[in-house]
């Protein structure tokens, strides 16, 4: 896309199999759309009333400009808010959504829009995939990681004290409205935790797309808005493109858990102190590793994939103190474990995801050899 | 049916189009066939790992042989309870039996039955639909209600401070299986509770069904095990049938809640005092005769409704001390009231659901017709 082109908006379908919850949804990007929020909800999710859920930094930010805009359909608008951040991301956060969008009177007939980063847009989509058994969500999200991965997808849900979304529903959003804009006040960290999870699309979908982003690095850490508005758009292309493809997670999306095997293992040995976006930069320089060592993946690979993350300013190595033993045992326990076996997505060669030999997308590996890669990225 | 045929086992198939969360299921019914609960399994719902949920009382009957089939399989099984009783359906012990299943290491490719009524099957679906965002359900239903209404048709849920059912989501179970005989040990108000349920479908459906099930009182009263079992296929075929037609209950699926709206509001006002089926026995009197009043349903109908209800010893006429007004406040906040609304399943005649002329199937009524209808009813 040009440089005027990212002054207009500009729509991503996807396309869902005839049954899925919704046949489809639009995703619509462009630098300023939040404030055309009202008749993108007329033409793709009408409503006598519409929640709004945001958590508190978010809704002091945008929350009075995104109820004005949300309010010119002439519905009634109500926001509820929580305590940010991951440790809401629970069962009893979500009950007390739940009930204080049933104190506003919200009824089947209503629609949610989730307006925030990751934590929201999964917390809010689970809020309303069980709101009397299920009501239409819109996701508005103001992260880049919500931008280009959370929003997408349908995946939505909560933490339980064993684990990250143990807890949840699959509900395709109605629509997904994105506006580079709200980046500007975005933490540093998060903007670079997102940007991680640019790099891992590149890596498994798009070889040229990975050179981009090194090139881009620096004007995209400056938060330049077009180049900002380039990642958002090729990576919503690539997820959308997945999802269309696996809507319920059956097959080629476990393609987009690459890097994420190790990088959930890393969060939880770390009881979640490392953010996302850095455990999936350095699960991916891990698991690029494993499959160079397994001869899946070209040697360099995950070089190629470590300089684009340098570049970001994001981590590649493991922290000291964690032994290859204690991301290992936590890794056993991943709820993408089947009958205790941990499973890989791994690259075939950057910007393509490896199939398996038996037609799946992930792979078992021996504990050796993840070791091996494990210690090898310590280094 | 044939008394020869209830000896073995009848299938009633649920065909659901392409792309819902399954393509279809089974409703297994025979006298006995818990027996044949783990070859049931491996035909329909393999895993190398089963839960299964069931309530104190239908675990100390039931459990340990229900357990043993399952675990003929070659599985792994954990049964885990919860106290019985609608008290219990609640998001508390949701998170309670999800939390206890993953402590026993169930995970993505585990299968949860749920054993037990009309609180047990909602429930556990509830926990399934959410588990890991979803795993396969199977309903052992062990009360007449459960296994001829709440097992069948995808609804799961659990009730909130502020009313019944109002978190939840859809599931279509994997298969569903069904033995008359544990009848047997159903409380006697639970036996006529479920065969409210039955005049229900008669009443929307077959008229001919409603005139059996009045012959055949005193001997579903008897609980003889071949006048329940035609009942529990006949009500299964008409409820599966509406589902199959309508599985997101977007449409048709509306007419199975006649006698719900004046229910739900019987319930709420009492404090769920009166046991469900009751409620809508009261129900259908009171909406039969609002029908009538409208001009929509023959003069008779609420009488011979009545009639069959009689006969299963099912009040027909509303508590004393229930005032028209508290039902019609309460029937107000019903979460099927679109835009305050309140709406009503009606007949066209006995054994047939009234179509709203614009399509739909349920009608607004004038609060002073349904107030007639309630004061007669409480004559």
């Amino acid at each position: 896309m040009t440089h005027t082109e990212a002054e207009t908006a500009l729509t991503v379908r996807v396309d869902l199999p005839a049954g899925a919850s919704t046949i489809g949804y639009d995703i619509v990007i462009g630098a300023g759309i939040l404030h055309t929020l009202g008749a993108l909800l007329t033409a793709h999710a009408p409503a006598p009333h519409y929640g709004m859920v945001s958590d508190a930094r978010v809704a002091g930010l945008y929350g009075d400009r995104v109820t004005a805009a949300v309010r010119s359909t002439g519905a009634q608008v109500d926001l509820v808010r929580f305590p940010g951040g991951e440790r809401s991301k629970t069962r009893e956060t979500w009950a007390a959504l739940t009930d204080a969008l049933l104190g506003h009177g919200l009824g089947r007939d209503g629609c949610l829009i989730a307006l925030g980063g990751g934590v929201t847009t999964d917390l809010a989509g689970f809020v309303a995939a069980t709101f009397m058994r299920g009501i239409p969500c819109v996701q508005v999200p103001t992260s880049l990681l919500a931008q280009i991965d959370a929003s997408i997808g349908g995946k939505t849900g909560v933490d339980t004290p064993a684990g990250k979304n143990l807890v949840g529903a699959f509900l395709h959003p109605r629509l997904v409205v994105i506006d580079p804009l709200v980046l500007a006040t975005l933490p540093d960290a998060e903007l670079r935790s997102g940007l991680a999870e640019a790099v891992k699309h590149a890596a498994i979908a798009d070889a040229e797309y990975l050179d981009l982003i090194l090139r881009d690095a620096p004007r995209l850490l400056e938060r330049e808005v077009h180049a900002l508005t380039r990642v958002i758009v090729r990576s919503v292309r690539i997820k959308a493109a997945v999802v269309a493809r696996d809507p319920a997670e059956l097959g080629e999306r476990a393609t987009l858990n690459f890097g994420h095997t190790i990088a959930h293992a890393v969060e939880r040995v770390t009881a979640y102190a490392v953010p996302h976006g850095f455990a999936v930069a350095m699960g991916m320089v891990v698991e690029a590793r494993l499959g160079e060592l397994m001869g899946l993946t070209p040697r360099g690979t995950a070089d190629r994939i470590r300089a684009a993350l340098s570049a970001l300013g994001l981590p590649v190595g493991l922290p000291a103190d964690l032994t290859a033993d204690a991301i290992l045992a936590a890794a056993a326990t991943d709820k993408k474990a089947r009958a205790g076996r941990v499973r890989f997505a791994l690259l075939a060669e950057p910007g393509r995801a490896a199939r398996a030999p038996h037609g799946g997308w992930t792979f078992d590996a021996a504990p050796d050899l993840v070791r091996a890669a494990l210690t090898r990225a310590s280094l």
